[in-house]
């Protein structure tokens, strides 16, 4: 049952991604070939460069049906990717859906494999946010981590809010759901009320030093 | 004679790889610095992340005579990159030959080290384009795996014909060189020709959501 | 004591590294968690690749420290980023400190964990570097890795004078004080001086090929 909790975020999170990747694509008018390369680099670019990090193997070089799936997925959107009324509103929905799928599930993997609750909540972030990176930077796109939104912030509360109550003994299905909601609830509440953090402001006599 | 045939394309892919990457630092008029770095970076970079991947030791931290070899070329090629009547040309070409060489050898050192086909596959290809990303996001070129050609499809092809020939028991030279050649004679055609593949149209009413 | 000499250059590098990256957050106005992203991306990001690389555990995710270390300095500079008079100087300088402290300390690192001379330099001008192509790429500057100042050179040279000592069999705190000592002056001066290495001069009767 445990197993299957992660295993399942695991693979909508690989899935849902893999939809932005490909209707990046889309949006772009790439090939087949790049629907196929973009959607995958999305889908697993995050878990890959949270393997890397942990030492662990990377996943999909153990079970090559992510490599299948995202395949298989990326094709569907190269066929239906017409059918939302706004391909961009299904990428940004869809982006903060796989967000908090990651974020949990990213700081889970951290955990079994040893690591303490800094990094796990590093690595929920990282798994969430590494996949858009390389989407937003191979389809051309300012980077959406970089916006003044609240995107990896969103990231990390769920994920401290996953490791926190896996700390305190919670059972992890509530733990992992409450970290998914955490995530994905600010994230979502933060672009419907335009949410943003403080900026930096200047105190200096000089525009620009 | 079988490790031969597989050190030999290794050798090959970072040697014509350096090159191309030493023949953009020329076009930019870079400094030596600039040649060895880049130069460096393309002849090793697809390896150095198939290996990551694949978790294997990189390559050439057990044998820095790879780095040397990468030094030695790009100090060669600062001298004499004047010669070839168009240097781009020759770099268009050269990388073309590197893209069949680690279509191959990427994609036979991921079925030494124990991994599926469709893993091996994704290895060829990533063997095969990324040291070429790290080229032209360094030189400041747009990257060519993004470009509309056949490039990324080319290296997927002959790492399939590899793949498949060698499951099928074929003789491993016999199955390293149709996979070459499928690969370079795919590139090396679709760019006389401008070969593409169909791309995505939009359906929708909207030019663009 | 050596283990301390190590410890300490790394440690010191991390946070020089981490405060240039946070100046750039506060340049580029971002928001509280830009200053952390941007600051400990630079701050580990050398380390990080050397470790990939290296096949070593990466260092961060073995001590968590560094993590909050990273978040403390960058929590920091949000708020006295506005004292030094001139950021970009103060940016410039630490990066060059930083630089220097990394080249001596990734050399280090790789020779520790057995690698050879050519890796160890290789791997020092990695980690002095890396950080910094990370928060120039993030914060949209021009990678200084590229330009034309001596940068990657610096950090070479205090490289190898750090490797061909500690292989003469000097003392070990001698060669890694002389190796950053070598690099630091280097960068400094050519600075200061606004000295630059050759670069290729095309031969050929066309502008451009």
């Amino acid at each position: 049952m445990f197993e299957t909790a992660t295993a399942t975020l695991d693979w909508l999170g690989v899935i849902v991604f893999t939809i932005t990747g490909a209707l990046v694509a889309s949006r772009k008018q790439m090939d087949f070939v790049g629907f196929a390369m973009l959607g995958t680099a999305t889908g697993i670019g995050g878990g890959t460069l949270r393997d890397l990090l942990l030492g662990s193997p990377v996943f999909w070089t153990q079970r090559p049906a992510y490599l299948l799936a995202c395949l298989v997925v990326s094709c569907a959107v190269f066929f239906v990717a017409h059918i939302p009324q706004s391909r961009y509103r299904a990428l940004i929905r869809l982006d903060a859906l796989g967000l908090a799928l990651f974020a949990v599930a990213g700081a889970e993997k951290a955990i079994q494999a040893g690591a303490s609750g800094a990094v796990a909540v590093v690595m929920g972030v990282v798994t969430a946010t590494f996949g858009g990176v390389i989407r937003d930077l191979l389809g051309g796109d300012s980077p959406v981590i970089l916006s003044r939104e609240i995107y990896a912030s969103a990231a990390g509360a769920g994920a401290v809010a996953y490791v926190s109550l896996a700390a305190l003994g919670a059972p992890r299905e509530l733990a992992l759901g409450s970290g998914f909601l955490v995530a994905l609830l600010l994230r979502a509440v933060s672009l419907r009320r335009g949410w943003t953090l403080p900026r930096y402001r200047p105190r200096s006599r000089l525009p620009y030093n």
